[in-house]
């Protein structure tokens, strides 16, 4: 009878441990209204040996015009299965400096311990705050930021940009066109263009938050600039982004790299394999999206064949995303099912005339350039 | 045909609306993936012509050693539907004075405006932090906080509370029993005497975020102090509690108040018309949470007779839960179904046999004192 | 002590009562895994002193085409918070009839007594499915089914529908323009009109299912028939309603009736007072849905007013949602806030200038015709 | 311009897309509410080579006494990502044999093309549903059914049983002490002994819904039996699992299968690797229990060091849980985290004091045995 009353004790839920020794004093826990608490998986394949890195490079904190002390950040990262993150609070601006320390090292130093404990990444970074035109430019990697310019006068441009260029930084270019009432402020001016030839440009945002920038996706094709997807967060994650969908995340960046490291990271960057991923869309050069599609979706043989009234025959097929992406893709050429839509881990039946050698479908949440979707083809 | 399309445009989610202009630049939105805003109300019927307001006075903000700007605040209770919170700083532990200013006045005055435009009403509170036994105190509908004693040495207890009771403040103790180990944290001790017979101590806790104190419960109604239940938060809201569970919200205090203004709260927590609320479990007065009870769920008219095979009858009710709150009940006399769960905004059927006068319940998630339940009976 | 194990075994949850006796002899519940099961209260307050019963009139089990046993339909209503429903079998088709028993009467049979004890008023109905066009017409509040016509060809049109008309049901035209590509499937054809004049033809599917009938609405305007939606649920409504969204219900129709009783939706369906509601989506005349809309929607005093830049004031407000509609709202006339969405349940923050008398919106999911949004007014 | 009206339009949610021609005609869709569909994947890696399929062979449709038509459970199958499910109707029992034919064949021949055409592998099974004691048994792998027997007498038992075997069946008892106050009704009877030495009983239902029979766990594994968990589902899974929390799915069997054909099935159940699992829980032998466990949880190396005050060292770990199960963990060796719970799809961090050589847990959700969890050791 003891063992079976240890077997009921057991079963309680883990949830509702109530200590005697509390009990007896008249405190109860309620443990079983608290949100558990684990860091979430998000779930890709790795692409030809790469491991797929989920990070965020853009997010602030109340060290300049974020909500939240920086601890917070780290704790989002880890519950949404973040691999790095970088801190940039904006060099120049800084609306609660009255009440909070002017410092552009502290909101990293803060979680620095935190995030080793926590096995998170953490990028050293920053966001120069220029007027727009040219607008903002995010450094990552990079050194001591006190002596970064807080002057955001227009000749003090080149001079900002270059304290990060001279630490090394990796440098991109932050939500191009945000402002379109300002001219210029959507072109490649020169100023990016001499950044560029000094090495000292390195990617664009082609998604910032809930925003696409069609141009920058070609910008970063023509020029070979690293596509960037990040979320710019300034209030909670989970205040902006409607999670009761089960496909939404942050928008944040995909990087293929050789392991989880910071060195990693930065190579692949400056490799460019990157995607930018916003939830249901994806954008970045064609061979990494069409690596990314090939390594989560799957078209299984065909389990079934259908005979049909006219003669003919029909296959049948399921087909698999391995994956928490989400892709929609419509028919171009061959005799199949023309709309597919992939949830996140899940599959779809689809069916093919037989005698088809192939499906070609465009995946039209997937961009490859402004005008141009990802287009992929499955042999039958 | 023209009026037809424009049938088509008025379908097209309101939350993708891009605008031709932005797109003619190559910005799209995706606003989609956006989670919509919105104050949520929670569904509580008046009482006994008295409104229940949702009220939260314990909370913390960057300014002691919370996790987020005062703004995350307001916006929780915004969107939590709240009527009134207070930010109860304390007033002698200041873990970021680094990097943020010292002021005990500051918080408050921050969400001051937003509050105001929000609908919320925001009370000036803050937390009286005094060692272990006492321990700690929340004074609200306080004055000028800046010369409060930051000075924690027990000598200056009774002047710590004293600084908030010449400002007529309303005052409670915090979490009693919330350091078991301690001896006399969880004893009525002379210090609480005395406070109380100076009318410097008017409430306590009696659950606060995951724990519920049941001696706190009992002093209250012995010595006539108000019963208190806040949410303590440090972190997000959204963070500590589980969501996901449709009865979860923050800790707070049920106010029965004569209309919805700052002074019909203070005389509801002057007279005591509360009751402590933890997403599944109330706790109060007796009379307070019966009148509560009662304007929540009504038994429906019997709506359904059945003949049993031994010839007698069975009656069939339908009990109906108008409110968001949660209840269990236990039959405790009458011969009628046994167990009734009532879930948020919801009905239940339960039966009769025939001929039964009334069925009384204990309510077994409600306490009216620290070892009984609310019990109530339901006419037939 | 013992009494503090009481208080212990009293907080576990309720799901997990495992019962000594059976854990001695080896068998566990696992309660926890069930889900919870209650019936839901759809809030809809009263409309001028009507009450709004939530009513599907076309179901089916698979004593026609549906797949599922009657009970399943009686289950569903009663989780859902409907008050009435007619399970309609096609009395003219019966793909299952190798294997099922032809019984126009049997599916109702089945669940009248459930019904009763559930609460739920079970209408009883029939789907008289002629060949389109004229197509399908649902009869409610028919007796004795057994002499239905099976035989659908077209002589026997009239006098299929005039079975039910000589037993006084509540006729309506079922999904008109459900195949768009035959040719008068979608017009008020001479056998309708004659319908209507001998007083066989009482309504008509504004909304079936996840179609809107636009014609449909003005017809029921022009000709003084009552506005219909039904869900026509053949699989299971869980199955084919993304109840994810909080907004989201079965199509039905909104019945603003003098009491809950068949005799009081009957007499409502006779003079028209409906609503069809398709989860965001309302369609009715426009008395109807703006009486729906004012019992819903209240505007409430100017809670702040703020004063701007260029000597003007901007007055705040908050709108409050109080039913489990939605509503979209878009400026008309009044300087104020353009665009405002109410979800169920919840209240947003509405601005107009100072000095503005009131603000008019069209509610732009609220269709008063098939060109016309019903249009509402707020005094300030 | 246009190409960038294309991009907006591309950019419509597909659930949207209505037809020009039909908005021509004033019918609008609304499909904005519909649920999608598609086969979930149930995350589970293969396990030394085996793939883990998920196996339903208990469960009923309006053929016996279940409230669905076949179909309904074809569409659950596919939905809930099983791999095989088997229709067992009571051969003796039949509710509605007034409107529904008695035929033993008939529900698996109605969705058998459906079953293929979805990719699901449909077992035949039959449930031989004998007076209590011995109680019921599932047949599946069955050949003709027509001439199982009706006739419940207790006369008949082992008659009825030999059917199934003489089919070359797999055959197992159902629910065994699910009527604990029938004497015999939970013991290992002279007639199940017999069974079992004529090769006609091969497992029991250790798992049956929501319903755990710790002593037949033992039986399987004393006596070689193998080790079912089963739905036997009469309602919706819909409507009996809670599946607002992620970990639930329904009550089934995991078989570690060579490959993913009903062949393989038998194979494996007769070689008895398989795990009954129901959400939160599972049973059966160590070795398959272990084998799985391994297969889905990993101790990855550790990520930091941390140095304590009194100069001892603690080392950080992430346990990351690859798979759809839900575990907890109870520290039994080794100084390190004492309790971690594993939900799906995600990891904890845990900490082991610097020079442990390893950390042993007891998985107190997996039993491997009545009065035995599995024991588990992470290398450190």
């Amino acid at each position: 009878m003891k063992t079976k009353l240890l077997i009921l004790l057991s079963f309680i839920s883990f949830t509702f441990l109530v200590q005697a020794e509390e009990i007896s004093k008249g405190v109860v826990q309620l443990d079983e209204l608290r949100k558990p608490t684990y860091r979430e998986i998000i779930n890709i394949p790795d692409v030809n040996g790469y491991k797929v890195l989920k990070c965020d490079f853009h997010t602030h904190t109340m060290f300049s015009d974020g909500q939240v002390w920086p601890t917070i950040r780290a704790q989002e990262a880890w519950e949404e299965g973040l691999d790095a993150i970088a801190l940039t609070e904006h060099v120049e601006y800084h609306p609660y400096k009255n009440s909070v320390e002017v410092n552009h090292n502290r909101s990293h130093e803060i979680i620095e311990e935190l995030s080793k404990k926590n096995n998170i990444i953490l990028v050293k970074g920053a966001e120069i705050t220029r007027q727009t035109p040219p607008g903002h430019f995010n450094a990552i990697f990079i050194g001591d930021a006190s002596s970064y310019i807080e002057d955001n006068s227009s000749e003090k441009d080149w001079e900002a940009v270059m304290k990060a260029a001279e630490q090394n930084a990796f440098i991109f270019w932050n939500h191009p066109g945000w402002r379109p009432n300002i001219a210029g402020s959507y072109e490649w001016l020169p100023f990016l263009e001499d950044l560029h030839k000094k090495n000292a440009l390195h990617g664009i945002e082609v998604i910032n938050g809930f925003w696409m920038y069609m141009k920058a996706l070609d910008w970063c094709i023509d020029k070979g600039l690293t596509v960037i997807g990040t979320s710019d967060i300034h209030n909670l994650v989970e205040h902006d982004y409607d999670k009761s969908k089960k496909y939404v995340h942050r928008t944040m960046t995909l990087v293929m790299a050789k392991e989880r490291t910071p060195e990693a990271i930065r190579e692949a960057l400056n490799a460019g394999r990157t995607v930018a991923w916003a939830s249901k869309y994806l954008a970045g050069k064609e061979e990494n999206v069409k690596n990314l599609f090939n390594a989560c979706v799957k078209l299984l043989p065909s389990h079934f064949s259908q005979e049909n009234r006219n003669g003919t025959k029909t296959n049948f097929y399921e087909i698999q995303n391995n994956s928490d992406l989400y892709f929609e893709l419509e028919l171009t050429s061959g005799k199949g099912t023309k709309k597919i839509t992939l949830y996140p881990m899940s599959s779809q039946l689809i069916s093919a005339e037989a005698g088809e050698q192939s499906l070609s479908y465009d995946v039209t949440n997937a961009y490859v350039r402004s005008d141009k979707y990802l287009n992929v083809s499955f042999g039958l």
